[in-house]
C-alpha cells in the first residue's frame, strides 16, 4: 500500500517543517512518516534483541523505516551484570538507536494501541512533560484527542509491522518487591545497583554503625537462579574479593552473597553436570544457594522467606521471571498465550487473529511472542535468530521476491559466567548428536568472545577489551 | 604528641572489631584510627584538588593518615566539561580515594565542628541513613549525643590537620537558580547535565511539540563565562556539530547556545588578545556571548535577565562564583577574609587566630583559604601547588626535619578550551620576563596532553586517549 503523499498546512500551524519528514492529515491528528511515495513504511516497536536487529539488518534503502521504543538505546544485556558491579562502563553495554539517523526515524515513545483494521498505531511521548508555562497553541485544522502540554499522544501509520515490545519483570504479586528490589533489565538498572553495591560499603564503613548493621548491610540477596541472576552473583563475587577487598580489608570479610530461587536447582536449562559444576563452585566461593525458597514479602531492607523467616539485606536484585507487556495485554483481536499472555505466531512469525487468519502485515518477535507449533524459550538468543529471520523475509519481500521457508531455531547453546574467571558452556542438541560442554577457563574465554563478537559497534568493540 | 593505645570494650559491644581500625575512648563517643603508638594522626578534610594532592603525596609509612570528605572520589574537573557532553566517559575523570587503602583510614563524612584546642572534629556520616528498622544499640560505657539510626555522628582526633574543604557555588542569593540550574563541580552533576541534554533534543524531536517550543527546549543557557561556563559551551558546541549533527540533522540547525556574565568581557583572567581570539571563534561557531548581561531571577524552563527580558531555555548551566563551605563559616576563632570569608593563612600555609596566634598544626590550602601576604585566584593550580608545598613540608615534619622556605606560587598559565579543536593557552608572567600566548590547534594539543601528564591514574591514562 503506497503512503498518500503529505498534506501541507496553513504557514500560521508550526507543526509542519519541511526536512522533520512529518505530516499531518487532517482532520485526525496522525503522522505519517514518508516523504519518498515508492517506500513502504516498516514500523518496529522496541529496541531490543529483536526490535534492534531488525532495526539493524533491514534494508533502508527500500523500506521506509520507523522505530518506535522508550529507549532511544538498545540494551546488550550480557553485559549488565559487568556494568552493576563497575567492571565495565554503563556506555558499552549500550548502542543509540540514532547510530542509523538519519536513514530512520525514530520516536523516544510509547506505542498504547494497534488498529489493526486501520493499521494505525497510537503512541505517547516516553519524554517527560516540557516545563514550559507558555504551552504550545493547538494546530488550526487538526482535531487533538488531548490537550497540549498534559502529554500529548500521536498516531502513526504502518504499511507493515513488527512487534517486538518485550516483557516485564515478574514480581508474582509478592508485596514489596517493586519498591524495594533492582531489576537487572537496563543499564539504568544496573546503575543503580553498582551505587547501592558501594553505599552499602560506605555506610557499613562508618564508626557509627554496630557490627549487627554491618552485616545486614553486606548481605546482598539475589532472587532468580537464572542465568541473569547466576552471572551477577558470580560477578559480584568477583568484585568483592578484588576492589572490595583492597578498599575494605575487613569489611569485604564480612560480605556475603544468596541466591535464592522456588525451583530444586539453579540454572534450570543447563545440563546436570553443568549445573553440578557451578554449585560446587559457588558454595568453594562462598556463595549461598537456597534452592526451593520462597519469598513471600519484602520490606525495607528485609526478606521475608518461607522456609527462613526474616532476612536482612543491603542490596536485592529480582532476576525472575516475565510479566507481559501491558500493549500485549491490551491486544484483544489476536491469539494469545494462555499460560504466559505472549502473542502467538505462525512458523512465519505472523500474527493470528482469534478467528484464525494471519495476518501478513504484522509479526511478532522477542519474549513477547510465541510460535504455535514451537515454542521457545525467551531468550536473547532465540529473540535474535528470529529477528535475523525476519529481517531477510523483510528484504526479499521489499523486492517481490518470496520467502517460503519457516522459522527454524539453532541453538549456539547457553552461556554462564560463574565467577572467578569460569563459566559453563551448554551446547546440547535437541536434535541428538553431538553434545559439548565446556567449563572453567576454556568457557570463560568463549563466553567473552562470545559477547565481543556479537551485535556491537568498533566504538565498543575497542571499548570492552580495554576495559576487561 | 602521641596517640593513647586504644581501649578495648568488653565483647558485649559490637562496634570494637580487629583490623577495623577504631577504638572507643569512653565516655565520649570519638574515634581515633590509629593502632602503631609511633605514628602521629594525619587528617585531611576534603579529596578535591588540595586534599587529594596531599592523600597522594604524603608519607604514608610516616604519618597515619585520615581522610574525611563527603565524596569517596576525586573530580579531575578540567575533564567535567567532556563528560557533561559525553565525550568522556565519568568515571575517566574520577579517581577513588580508597585507591589508598588501607595504608589510609577514609571516611565518607562531613565535619561539621573544628575544636582547635581538644585537636577534635565533629563529623556526621554523608552516607544515607540505613534502612533497617531494627536499630542499633547504644553501645555499653559509650555516650552519645544523638540517638543512633538518625544520622549518628563521631567524632575524630587528630594531631595535625589540613583543611582543604572547597568552596560552593554562588548564585547570589538569585531566586531560582538552585531550583532550576545545574552546577558543573562533580560527576554527578556532569551525568545531569549529559541527560539533560539528550532529554531535550528527544523532547524536541516528538511530533507533538511545536516549532515555538523546539527553539525553546534548544536553548542552552550558560552563566558564567569563566574557564569552566566557556569550555562548556565549547563542548557543547562540539556535540551538536557532530553526534547531534547525525542523530537530529533538522534540530541540530535549531539548537543555541548563549552565555551570560555580569563582566565586560569573558575570561577576565586572560590576557586580551587571547579574549578577542576566543570572541571571535566562538562568534564564527555561533555561540551568542551576552556580556554585561544580569539574571535577576529563574524559573523552571526560563530567565529573566535585565537587559532581554524573559530567555526561555532547555538547560540552564550556572558556573560562575564561588559561596563559602557551612564549616568555614561556621569556624569563628580564626582570622578570615572579610570580602570571601575564606580562612587566612600565613606564608606557610597555617591558619591564624583572631589574636594573632599562629596554629602550627593546622593548615588551610584551596577555595577555601587565602595566604594573607599574597592573595591568589581559586583555581585548581593554586590549590595543587598549595597541596604539594604542603605535602613536602609534612613529610619533612615527620623526620623532624626543617623547612623554612615560604610557599611560592609559579603560574603555569592558563588553558581554555574554545571548540573545533581549538584553544587558547596564557602563560604571561607576573614578574614579567617571557610571555607566551598560544591559540589554534598548538594550544589544543597542550590542553590536551596538559591534562593528560596530571594526577591520573594509570587505567585513566589509557582510557582517557581511548575516548578522545
Amino acid at each position: 500500500m503506497l503512503v498518500p503523499p503529505p498534506t501541507r498546512l496553513p504557514a500560521s500551524s508550526g507543526a509542519m517543517r519541511q526536512g522533520l519528514r512529518v505530516a499531518i492529515h487532517a482532520p485526525t491528528r496522525a503522522f505519517s512518516a514518508s516523504v519518498a511515495r515508492s517506500k513502504q513504511r516498516l514500523v518496529i516497536l522496541g529496541s531490543g534483541w529483536g526490535g534492534y536487529e531488525v532495526l539493524r539488518g533491514v534494508d533502508k534503502k527500500r523500506w521506509d523505516v520507523t522505530m518506535i521504543s522508550p529507549n532511544n538505546y538498545f540494551n546488550f544485556t550480557p553485559l549488565l551484570a559487568s556494568c552493576a558491579v563497575g567492571t565495565l562502563e554503563f556506555r558499552c553495554a549500550t548502542e543509540p538507536v540514532r547510530r542509523f539517523s538519519p536513514k530512520v526515524t525514530a520516536y523516544q515513545a510509547w506505542c498504547d494501541k494497534i488498529d489493526l483494521q486501520r493499521k494505525t498505531l497510537q503512541c505517547m511521548p516516553a519524554t517527560p512533560p516540557i516545563s514550559f508555562e507558555a504551552q504550545s497553541v493547538p494546530q488550526a485544522n487538526a482535531t487533538t484527542t488531548e490537550s497540549p502540554g498534559v502529554g500529548s499522544g500521536f498516531s502513526v501509520r504502518y504499511d507493515k509491522l513488527v512487534i517486538a515490545v518485550g516483557a516485564y519483570s515478574q514480581t508474582f504479586n509478592i508485596p514489596g518487591v517493586k519498591e524495594n528490589a533492582h531489576f537487572l533489565k537496563d543499564v539504568k538498572d544496573a546503575r543503580a545497583i553498582r551505587t547501592r553495591i558501594l553505599e552499602c560499603f560506605e555506610q557499613a564503613n562508618q564508626p557509627t554503625i554496630s557490627d549487627v548493621d554491618r552485616r545486614k548491610l553486606l548481605n546482598f540477596c539475589i532472587v532468580g537462579a537464572g542465568p541473569t541472576g547466576v552471572e551477577f552473583g558470580a560477578e559480584l563475587h568477583d568484585l568483592i574479593h578484588t576492589e572490595m577487598q583492597a578498599h575494605y580489608p575487613t569489611l569485604a570479610r564480612l560480605a556475603k552473597i544468596s541466591l535464592y530461587d522456588v525451583a530444586p536447582q539453579i540454572l534450570g536449562m543447563f545440563d546436570q553436570s553443568l549445573v553440578k559444576y557451578a554449585e560446587k563452585s559457588f558454595s568453594r566461593e562462598g556463595i549461598n544457594i537456597f534452592t526451593s525458597h520462597h519469598v513471600e514479602r519484602v520490606e525495607p531492607g528485609r526478606l521475608f522467606v518461607k522456609e527462613q523467616g526474616e532476612v536482612p539485606f543491603g542490596l536485592l536484585v529480582w532476576s525472575t521471571g516475565l510479566a507481559p507487556n501491558p500493549l500485549i495485554e491490551s491486544i484483544t483481536e489476536l491469539k494469545k498465550d494462555p499460560k504466559t499472555n505472549s502473542v502467538i505466531t505462525d512458523e512465519h512469525l505472523n500474527v493470528i487473529t482469534k478467528g484464525g487468519d494471519i495476518d501478513a502485515s504484522v509479526w511478532a518477535i522477542g519474549d513477547a511472542a510465541k510460535i504455535e507449533s514451537a515454542p521457545l524459550p525467551a531468550t536473547a538468543q532465540v529473540a535474535n535468530q528470529k529477528a535475523k529471520y525476519l529481517t531477510k523475509k523483510l528484504n526479499k519481500l521489499v523486492k517481490d521476491q518470496d520467502s517460503p521457508k519457516p522459522f527454524e531455531f539453532h541453538n549456539q547453546g547457553s552461556l554462564a559466567y560463574i565467577g572467578n574467571w569460569k563459566a559453563i558452556y551448554d551446547r546440547s542438541s535437541d536434535e541428538g548428536g553431538v553434545m559439548t560442554k565446556e567449563s572453567g577457563r576454556l568457557a570463560w574465554l568463549l563466553w567473552r568472545s562470545a559477547y565481543f563478537t556479537m551485535t556491537l559497534s568498533v566504538r565498543n568493540k575497542i571499548l570492552v577489551p580495554t576495559y576487561w
